[in-house]
């Protein structure tokens, strides 16, 4: 047994992620930020769907068509597969914590 | 987007199952218990595997072997296919929610 609340590096240069499980049909990850987001970088656009939750912190998602959300703890999403999005802003003084199942 | 900790019934005859994401590969629900356990029930014996976290709560696992496990917010465990288990016990005077993702 594990706890989804352990083993926070104290230094995180990038976000984290870490797979929980993974096979042939899903992944489960935990992914961990700390201010980081991705608006350098391509759009997230992925073949399968992404159903995340956020455990802690808070996180704001930016969607191709400009809108945004924000996320705090427990809340949840389901983001279908070439919906493209990148993550806007994550907390800058606290972890945020992902659950994320891809499938 | 929803929030996993909302809309939490004051009256819980029994455990309370919701389905939040359901396809032919994965379903991910959510359980709340109040003192609720599964120990005059038949074991769980399910086909698929589950992915299990306690999001509040706490609660006890039993397994066919007499083992058992407590958990407590944020304890997550994988629950291979077969595997017989039942819920133990639930804390009594609070709800405890789990994040089931079946697969």
């Amino acid at each position: 047994m594990n706890n989804i609340f352990d083993n926070i590096p104290e230094c995180l240069d990038s976000e984290l992620f870490e797979e929980l499980i993974q096979n042939d049909k899903l992944k489960i990850e935990r992914i961990i930020s700390r201010g980081h987001n991705s608006l350098k970088s391509n759009w997230y656009d992925q073949d399968q769907n992404e159903w995340v939750m956020l455990l802690k912190g808070e996180a704001v998602l930016l969607f191709e068509d400009q809108s945004s959300i924000k996320l705090k703890k427990g809340d949840f999403i389901n983001i279908p597969g070439h919906k493209k999005h990148k993550v806007k802003w994550t907390a800058p003084n606290i972890e945020t914590i992902w659950l994320a199942v891809h499938y």
